[in-house]
């Protein structure tokens, strides 16, 4: 709803392929104005915003760095997607705050930030509510497939036993960001490898248990994740193409115990030639629930529409650290 | 979450199966006390709660007037189950607001209260402002699966060109007050004659279609419902017995119209020997969505858990009336 007429600001940080669509998205939401693009890459600096996503207003340059266009932004939100990880996201946060901006972020790790940094969680909190604003990192996933989507499908049941989600991804036809960093032609033993060094894998499955705990009310105490490659059965033409035998996309699983008893299961396959593509939900409960998303969400459209519809929440909610789950239904 | 150790007050208004329910759920709820129950039948006054739902504290009695137990509920939250019509529920709500009481209500009606009684609905909004509590209308039709559930599902995608929802629900082994209010058992011609009379069908399938408006940001300027009978083919056995060409159950429609264009389309089939029980939603947007729950979402059970999981949030909530759109996700 918002006031009539009056627009709220937003500067669109992080100018790869999701940078992108949080703008395109933003330019066509009549209740915000894209007034600022920032990218760190020295290839961009200076360059009209509207060489990289047509329809933007001639008047916005990409900037360096967030200082330069933060008066603009003050009292508005900073659309960010820099980066998955919590750490490196933290600096640019954290300028943003000082700034008086608000941020959505489609920095996975901040979907729930205190599973893996609950101290820097905590002080970002403080920060955040010291400065009057509010910081939400969303998306599809984590950020609504498998955390606030059954959250929501789990608002209406008794106690809940267990609760397991599935996510099906073809990653032929979709960004060379995401087919990289599933592995796609990779050979088993690089991708192993890559496992075995730390930091590899889809980035927020374990935020998402995190925050399907809090939504249903359940309690874990055991955090349990594997990252398995899958392997291509025959050649894929692709493109990209890959041989027989190569990797075609990784399986990811995050199960939470309870006293060692499995009470989340969540599993996420993003693959070449997946055999049918979908978002798939069950709920042990009274009543039960079992739901499917034929095709599953998009992904990169759902995740810049999840960040530019939550920006307007974000100006109205309580300043700090806001989940997904806080979120009211709708756009 | 709440304050460890610190429950909350509730009592329950409306005896009938959906109250029981409710009070059988608020029972097994570690956040809600329940320390009152209220109908109006003579019947029950006096009675021990514990008669008609097991496991009741043997300190709660049934009470003719809220006003008897509002003292013990002052601050806490009546969850209120005796109409589905507004202008039948207002003096219940209004007393309850008056003395300090927050409500969760099944009451259909409430659950958009503005489409059918604007003035009435502003002037209960303000009243319970003006005492600090907050009336929500919820449940799982309307409530959960023909609004709420869109307008999550539809949080993260772009502007949404139509929404077509549907809902079908098995009535045999249903409670006998459904089986009445979907006209089983009727001639055709009784059925036609109730719709024309008025008053019959299911309530809450419109505020339903403007609570999908509201939460995908879709405007109407016309809403068009009808009423139909569903006719047995052949004779169902039951229980209840229905002869063949007799009334089975009902099929009802609701279609938001903007500048001519369907934008919003909403069907409740509720009979006996269905094909499929099930709740189906498709978004037309970018990226579309289209999501089923197998099986449907359980009415009455889900029904009694959507009034209880609410009630801890109420509390936490502005005061005025709520829509179900402004809860946050989750149990």
């Amino acid at each position: 709803m918002g006031e009539a007429n009056e627009t709220i600001p937003v500067g669109v940080m992080g100018l790869g392929s999701i940078g992108r669509l949080i703008a395109g998205a933003a330019l066509s939401s009549p209740e915000l104005s894209l007034v600022a693009a920032i990218d760190r890459a020295p290839s961009l600096a200076g360059r009209a915003l509207s060489q990289l996503v047509p329809g933007a207003p001639a008047s916005v340059t990409v900037s360096c760095r967030l200082e330069d266009i933060a008066p603009a932004l003050k009292g508005g939100v900073l659309l960010h997607a820099t980066s998955s990880r919590f750490d490196a996201a933290l600096p640019e946060l954290e300028s943003a705050i000082e700034a008086g901006i608000h941020v959505v972020s489609t920095c996975e790790e901040l979907a729930f930030p205190w599973l893996k940094h609950p101290e820097e969680a905590d002080r970002l909190d403080q920060k955040a509510e010291s400065h009057g604003v509010t910081v939400l990192g969303t998306g599809v996933n984590p950020g609504f497939v498998l955390d606030r989507l059954v959250a929501a499908a789990g608002s209406v049941v008794g106690k809940i036993r267990k609760v397991h989600a599935q996510r099906v991804v073809e990653v032929l036809g979709r960004r060379e960001a995401l087919q990289r960093k599933v592995g796609v032609g990779l050979t088993e033993a690089e991708f192993e490898a890559r496992v075995e060094a730390g930091g590899f894998g889809h980035v927020g499955l374990a935020e998402s248990a995190a925050l399907c705990a809090l939504g249903l009310g359940l309690d874990f105490d055991e955090l349990e994740e594997e990252v398995r490659p899958v392997l291509a059965e025959e050649e894929v033409s692709g493109p990209p193409r890959i041989g027989q035998g190569m990797v075609a996309g990784l399986y990811q699983q995050v199960r939470g115990f309870d006293e060692g008893q499995e009470v989340i299961n969540l599993e996420l396959t993003i693959a070449a030639l997946v055999d049918e593509a979908f978002d798939h939900l069950e709920i042990d409960a009274t009543p039960p629930v079992r739901l499917k998303v034929f095709g599953g969400y998009g992904g990169e459209e759902a995740t810049a529409w999840a960040v530019v519809n939550a920006a307007a929440r974000v100006c109205r909610a309580e300043p700090g650290i806001l989940t997904v789950l806080e979120l009211p239904s709708g756009r």
